[in-house]
């Protein structure tokens, strides 16, 4: 057993878990590792999978071992403790990547023996870009869809409750500021069903539901915090990633996000390995479709229906999906704290709040009670109306923000720049991908408080230098960086000049 | 412009370019870098795309950037000068990667565009593992190979001789020990024929050609180098990773290797694009077949030819594939030293000579001369055989190495182990695979001397005990490792007791 002894690098290396070793201390030279090697390390019966860095002289001693940050986490490590430090185990795993790389099909045990070393960070970045291209553009069938579903939930944890019906939503996504789950949740519970709601970070887009809820309270709720929260208000809106609900997905995440890709099968397995670790029965899904959203054509979404429909039914889950407007984005706001300030501005009914997510909201609670039998068919939208606007929907997210820990603020980004119209005329379009990837480049989600706002809606009629949207950054340099970007780009909002009569 | 000072951290992280900056910096705030983002290094006109690691504390001055060795050398930094640190361009390529993902086809634009930004490093390994891996599995169709192959030749040097016709050879690979290039090169260039051979190092294998050559002379030429070798000595065996040939090949080769892959079409552009761009207008392709080789079956083998004769054709290549026996090792050795031994032993025409590797060297040997017009059809054999048997073919191999910087004695390795039938009987089969993993786990082609030694061949009758092979490695970790792995295999070589007569 070769071992050294922990020591805090204060190397911040992201969700990477790297150690340094001195080139010439005794480990090095008796297992041969090299620079970029894969290691193990094992404290107190943990184990961590890292990449070696090695160092040649300084700060390092011989006889130990620098941890990154994220590394010293996961080891739990404490300073000057010894650390086993050996080859890692070889991944049997890995000859069911090389079979769908080669464009095989996988069963059940395959792609659980995947997700299982997945889950535990055994593959690394490489092997995992491999395996997400590997399932895209069609090369996941339903078979194969419905059993990475179950192997996702088979190496997480589960919830299970009491009552019947639990309920749940999702948006398919690529729609910016479409942040309807923190309205829906508190309408539906406000009406007494059990709607134990977990999101996802963002993975391509500039907000997910879970950082815009960060924003206005903690989402990064353990599975006993979680059930506390339900058992006292009926819901809440957590992160799913604390709660190891999915823990292979969380990790194909890391990957997913550089690639900018999320396909249809991983797409499907994503979503219903979530709802049924949560414990969920019946669930809703709104699927935006437009040309610039996720979902770009009626086809696509038939195809990605079916898929979550057969998947949800392998799986004992009652699956509806909503066909809904995906042409542009909804609300002002783009961006954590942005599209919280929307959510906020419905809740408490102001007047300049956004009409057009209000009215998705209240489309989606409604269906929701109907589907949960709170509602007679058709009578819905008219009861979540109801309970929004008696102020009952305010009250139940007060209260189940004060249950996570507490209702906050959200807050506004350093800089800003208004972008303003060359021509007078008629917004004909506003591209969700290019606003969406100039609210990142500008920071979001990384910066909560960054992002877009738009003041204008498609339809709308602008004068010559009338503002069109705001870009927020934390940062001059990132300000600079989404400017640069949009100048390179075709206009973000297409404004047409009238033609006019002969 | 954001600058800090440069400093060398003393960090080496193998290929992977990584800078050092304090998260409390200067450049660091007002970029909004955060870690594992990637950054644009700018200096004295050089441009360097690397990972930023956040340092907390200690040994990072604030106003400095640290450099890894590799960010070091890509740079060629000098201590204390100011470099730029900047968000990287936005890459135009990715799109056309998202298009390959997403199951669609790329001309040549699109892959122009790709293998330019990947031969200037410009794509992360996630990145390059999703391109090689959506490539992967038949999904490059004979245009798109031809266009690839193309791409590759375009982005990198090329080099072109006065006289003709200039011969190459290539093996597919996949047959451990088949190191039949150090000895058809001399021979071929003993007959006044052009050989200009460029070879790479071990993709996926436990030694390629120019990790062998290396052991016996230097290899890392540079293109004026491998012009004067050439004008002296008619031929060279020489790395091509040193002359940027095929840089775009030489970069993806550092995800094909851990993710052990090439693909059929990768396969044909990387070795096609490196015949085009060393001058090569006739080639002749060993391609053995076996079912633990890497062409597995008669079917697979056409279908390789196919592609590489329809790409060479479009290149203005004479491309001649010859199938050829598969099944097991040849030679003795499997480890750049090891087989280095075994190849002097055939041009020193010792009687311990391995006669397998002699034989298909000749056969090859003699094939170029046909082709090249030095010899009648059906006369290269015999034309190759006096060539080898009179020690031109050892003087030439010699005076080649001369040429490159000098003959040199390949080392042996600090701790072997032997391997032992348990039961007497007949050695049914070698596994060519499981010999070469064995022989990468203990430390080949990393370390030159590890490896493995055969000491029987199939057919060959064993008593209990007899030894079969014996490993090789620098370390008793790494000895270790490699034994631990067969453990858990089937045997490596399959012995078969007699079946006795009733």
């Amino acid at each position: 057993m070769r071992t050294l002894l922990a020591m805090r690098a204060g190397i911040d290396t992201y969700q990477q878990p790297v150690v340094y070793m001195r080139a010439d201390c005794d480990v090095c030279r008796a297992e041969g590792f090299e620079a970029q090697a894969q290691v193990e390390l094992v404290a107190r019966g943990r184990h961590v999978l890292a990449i070696l860095h090695r160092v040649n002289d300084g700060w390092l001693p011989a006889d130990r071992i620098g941890l990154s940050e994220v590394a010293w986490q996961m080891l739990q490590a404490r300073d000057g403790e010894e650390v086993v430090v050996r080859h890692p185990p070889l991944l049997d795993s890995l000859r069911h990547l090389r079979t769908k790389v080669h464009g095989g099909r996988l069963d059940y045990p395959g792609l659980r023996a995947l997700m299982e070393d997945v889950s535990r960070n055994r593959l690394s970045d490489i092997h995992l870009a491999a395996f997400v291209t590997a399932c895209a553009g069609g090369r996941l069938d339903i078979d194969e869809t419905v059993a990475l579903t179950r192997a996702m939930v088979d190496v997480g944890e589960r919830l299970d409750w009491p009552a019947t019906p639990v309920m749940d939503k999702h948006c398919v996504g690529g729609l910016p500021g479409n942040r309807t789950t923190l309205l829906v949740v508190p309408i539906v519970t406000a009406c007494g069903v059990l709607m134990p709601k977990t999101s996802s970070r963002a993975i391509t887009s500039p907000a997910g539901t879970a950082d815009t809820m960060e924003t206005l309270a903690p989402v990064a709720l353990e599975m006993g915090a979680v059930r506390r929260v339900v058992e006292r208000e009926g819901g809440c809106i957590a992160w799913g990633g604390a709660m190891q609900l999915s823990p292979a997905d969380d990790v194909l995440i890391r990957v997913e996000r550089p690639l900018d890709l999320d396909s249809e099968g991983q797409l499907v397995a994503s979503i219903l390995s979530k709802k049924a670790a949560v414990g969920a029965q019946r669930v809703l899904i709104d699927m935006p479709v437009g040309p610039t959203a996720k979902v770009r054509t009626a086809e696509a979404a038939q195809s990605l229906s079916r898929g979550l429909a057969a998947a949800g039914a392998a799986l004992g889950l009652q699956v509806r999906t909503l066909l809904t407007d995906g042409t542009q984005p909804v609300g002002r706001g783009i961006g954590p704290a942005l599209e919280a300030m929307d959510v906020m501005a419905v809740l408490q009914r102001r007047p300049d709040a956004p009409q057009d997510l209000r009215e998705r909201a209240l489309m989606l609670a409604g269906l929701l009670l109907e589907m949960a039998d709170k509602a007679a068919p058709g009578q819905g939208l008219e009861l979540a109306r109801q309970v929004l606007d008696d102020g009952r929907a305010l009250r139940k997210f007060v209260a189940i923000c004060e249950a996570q820990g507490g209702l906050r603020e959200p807050r506004h980004a350093a800089c800003s720049h208004v972008v303003t119209a060359h021509v007078g005329g008629r917004v004909a379009a506003i591209d969700n991908r290019l606003i969406a990837r100039a609210a990142k480049l500008a920071g979001a989600p990384r910066d909560p408080a960054a992002g877009a706002v738009l003041h204008v809606h498609v339809g709308d009629t602008v004068e010559p230098r009338q503002p069109l949207y705001t870009l927020h950054a934390e940062s001059p340099g990132e300000l600079a960086y989404a400017l640069s970007f949009l100048q390179a780009q075709l206009p973000v909002v297409d404004v047409r000049e009238p033609v006019s009569a002969p």
